[in-house]
């Protein structure tokens, strides 16, 4: 079987390929026949070395991948040979809150999914809805969660409230997506114009160029008089805006915190003083919050946006891919 | 212009038809051209003389009205003439919590909408949605907002999880069409199963009827893992089995608390021990509740379910045949 | 060593006292030398065979027990031998919500604490704080942490709002001192008038005689404006009293469902009507709840109150002292 | 009678006192004879034109004073002569969320209380608590319930939990206090030491001077095992050490958002990313929520700390001692 293996953190050129002998499963083991697998942001920072939690050298990457079982090991009970599944980012985090004792991560302090055949403890993976292809069904650990937590974790907003989501990539997606499927109208705002036609097919009401309206704030406000939903995925360069945006009582999910040259987010007191906006963070979700988004992806045969597939082989290619920014939904790596 | 006047608690012996002068608005005043009224339980027990807050002798009865403003007061800014409006069941009741110094409604201690032309506070009313008909319109005001309050008030149900809903009556139905605005999945139970197909057309996605298995609460959990919230509107005749049906950290919206023998419901304690449900109460709802529904109403172009139209003249024979039971959606008086 | 063991369902007939061999740990588990155990009703429940868990046959009864480790497994982390500790409830539950794989019970399903020497999985302990004797320290796991989330698991009353207890046993004493904590005021319904100066001394700013007052609902909501919350362990008895004393938007956190003849709860209509009421349950408590209560008795050094103490070789006696009923706090069982 | 009347916004050159006849209460009004007012951080930044809502031309300064009502008008039924009340900030805002139509101010667009003879709506009063003296009474308007909402608004911390206090001022000294009738601990953070004795005296239970320790967060950090709640009234130059102090879901009530130069907060983006802060704002409060402060601070007889009394006549005096920063609570102007 290939594996890649991740050997120091120089970018793609630290990425190995490695043909390796096939484990056998512990007793709380499965053994998964990875089929696709995809990339979020975070494997990028994994790969330069600019991640908060330090990776394991030598470690499997992605969080995100899909497979069937192939095998199980004597005690295992959640799954059979032949369930269709996926990882879940935080390993051990099953409910309730994350504290330190909880922070392994796939693909980053242990081994992930892009491999051709991944072995995980019983309790580190769900079960897929069946009405998704398994490039689909490789996109939802990571970015999938993050979307599914960002809208309806703390504060659900209401049918008829305004949710606003930044750009194309798979977090912006998706939660554009699980907003549409709570009843609630969507703002999305993109910095190319030739994208708004697919994000009203996903289901956008309004769309804005940033390009054409770079103080998008006011504009956003007074088309729906005031969001209360931001899913901020822009950072420094947007979160005045998302803040002239929101309603008073607005909330904004913070997921993106400084830009490519480092620079972190200013509060502007004279915006921030005439509001009540809360602020909050999330880190990706537990496996409660991976099954619950399972449920309601497969109750409402919701599909995962796919960028574009790559082979196993090219699987460096992917990463170029992903970085370059460009994207509309998820980078899939096909490990068929 | 003429009213209809509740002259004692008879039953619809007391429901007067008189013929009145209109009366010109005072500075914060709206006169609206009621066009269609609704019933609602509540008027049938005011009706009675059961309803827990005493009716003022004289009343207008009803809540439930939609009309066309056609006089402001000279202070009125909420309103132009010519705006269609609904009125808010607690008339006083703005936002925040209701006490004791904001219980007036309409229909019972104010003059309500059972009357060709209703005299109103602008601080009273809120502007309907362009989409709805008279009829349907007319429809909101106390079933509308009460379902909405069941479905979103306290804890909103997730996209993929499960909201069940009882019987055909104008909150059930409400319920329903609400719980599928939210993503959710909804069981309906009701007692006939002729109303199956209309249930299902609504977006029930299972229907059962309460005949075929009257021990249903085993049945809807098995079905679905459990039902994340219930809309109690059974009472006695239901609560031990929406109990059975509730998921361990279910809830329970308890909207019914007697049944027409004027038995309680009893708290089966077998049942209750194994479970963590939460039991709320709710009345109705603020004006800021009202405007909330009515915004999601408009945003989807919800279609409240009228049961049947009643022309003005007909009133008592409107209230006979809500009282009778067997309605699916709302009882409409057409006052135009 | 000497353990008590669980042989039938017969009562106090059925504990047996055996003389065993003392077992080492795995490489998980600690060796604790128990100093002291103390009882619950789901005590004489399991005992009596009537608990909705069934317990395991000859196990070692108890959930609640406090001593220090004397010897640890080889991959011990959470512990040091001369560590004092108590066990926590659902030994399995660390976090969030509670879920059918978690429910094993120390003292029903898992060995319990009524022995000497106590084996645990370092997971299902917490360190107790050190102002405690050991009696003390025997009393928290089942009633302190019901308590503690009566109080503060959901709706956290707010200094200057109203606590309603009921009686003199664990739970209610110390639902009456965490209230005291959080700021609030109490009202102590007790049968007893001459228990009234102990409930003063530990803080209850009105106590009453529900022997005097039958009818103490609408005496306690005059006396108060209306009481937010209620830690109901009073049951059929008392539940109309709770529903009358409770302020418009109460809440009632019940935790006795039945009376001793096995009557459940009748919710009357009548007076739920009036009333907004949150009606919750808990079951006692995660690890996480166990050890914020426990930060909470030792940062105010906090006294449970220990109602007798019965020697080890007595424990069938503590049983029919406990089950007699008239106590004042914990009956506790020494173990040294 | 006097009145103090803003004529400019030229700092307390602007501030004029005027001898006026005394106006006769309109049906639902009351007339106060003002005893004692206070000032606060916005009383400054009206009278330099820089607060956020427009002051208007010639009203009656501050939002803060205490008296006895000594005139009613003939429908008043809130109050009778003789009762000792305070005014409510946003004195149209009874309960719920704040709107658009609620934002009138005593002191800036309402007629404040810095004047023998206070005539107001008795709807913009409250009760005041016995215990208190008139220099007392008068500074819970603004800092009182600022500092409550800041500690009981959104997510009130458990006893055993940790708040961290900024400073000296009227919302710190509040909300150091109203967190220990929480059951909270308290870190206080002072730039002098020579106040942490007065800090410890109100029940800090650790203070820290910022100028032996300025990066106090980590220290803080270290010594509590993390925040649970910071009342943020420090701005830029605190927020950092803020976010490093807070655990990993703690909660920072974000008060102050610029310095005195203007500057904004930066959020620290390595810092940010390993927390999950909410960060939330709030503008005072609603008359609710200061009759919920005075039932507290009633029921605990607590005491607000007062820094220093000027004459009436000295009112400019006062705004000069208040402004170079340097309190220990509040600043009162006595009016009696």
């Amino acid at each position: 079987m290939r594996s890649y293996r991740l050997e120091g953190f120089g970018g793609t050129e630290s990425l190995a390929m490695r043909d390796e002998a096939r484990t056998e499963p512990k007793p709380h083991e499965i053994v998964v026949r990875v089929r696709a697998a995809s990339l979020n942001r975070r494997d990028t920072m994994i790969l330069g070395g600019t991640y908060p939690l330090p990776a394991r050298q030598g470690i499997v990457p992605l969080s995100d991948g899909a497979g069937d079982v192939v095998a199980i090991g004597d005690a295992v009970t959640r799954f059979a040979v032949g369930d269709r599944v996926t990882g879940s980012y935080f390993a051990r985090w099953i409910d309730g809150r994350i504290n330190a004792g909880l922070i392994d991560q796939l693909g980053c302090t242990l081994d992930g999914m892009l491999t051709e055949f991944a072995v995980l403890d019983e309790q580190w993976a769900a079960r897929l809805p069946d009405h998704l292809s398994w490039h689909e069904a490789a996109t939802l650990t990571c970015a999938g969660v993050t979307a599914w937590n960002a809208v309806t974790g703390t504060r659900i907003p209401k049918p008829g409230q305004w949710v606003l989501t930044i750009g194309s990539g798979g977090v912006s997606l998706f939660a554009l997506q699980f907003a549409k499927l709570l009843g609630c109208r969507v703002v999305a705002i993109t910095s190319r114009a030739e994208k708004a036609e697919r994000l009203r097919a996903l289901g956008a009401d309004l769309v804005v160029s940033s390009t054409d309206i770079p103080e998008w704030g006011g504009w956003a406000r007074e088309q729906t008089g005031g969001i209360d939903l931001v899913v901020e995925t822009g950072g420094p360069a947007t979160f005045a805006q998302s803040l002239i945006a929101s309603t008073l009582y607005g909330h904004i999910v913070l997921l993106t915190l400084q830009d490519a040259s480092g620079r972190s987010i200013e509060m502007p007191a004279a915006l921030y003083q005439r509001s009540l906006a809360t602020i909050s963070r999330l880190f990706v979700g537990s496996r409660s919050n991976l099954e619950a988004m399972l449920r309601a992806v497969s109750q409402h045969r919701l599909k995962p946006v796919v960028d574009r597939v790559f082979p196993f082989a090219e699987a460096p290619e992917a990463y170029r891919h992903f970085q370059q920014g460009d994207v509309f939904g998820k980078v899939v790596i096909d490990c068929a």
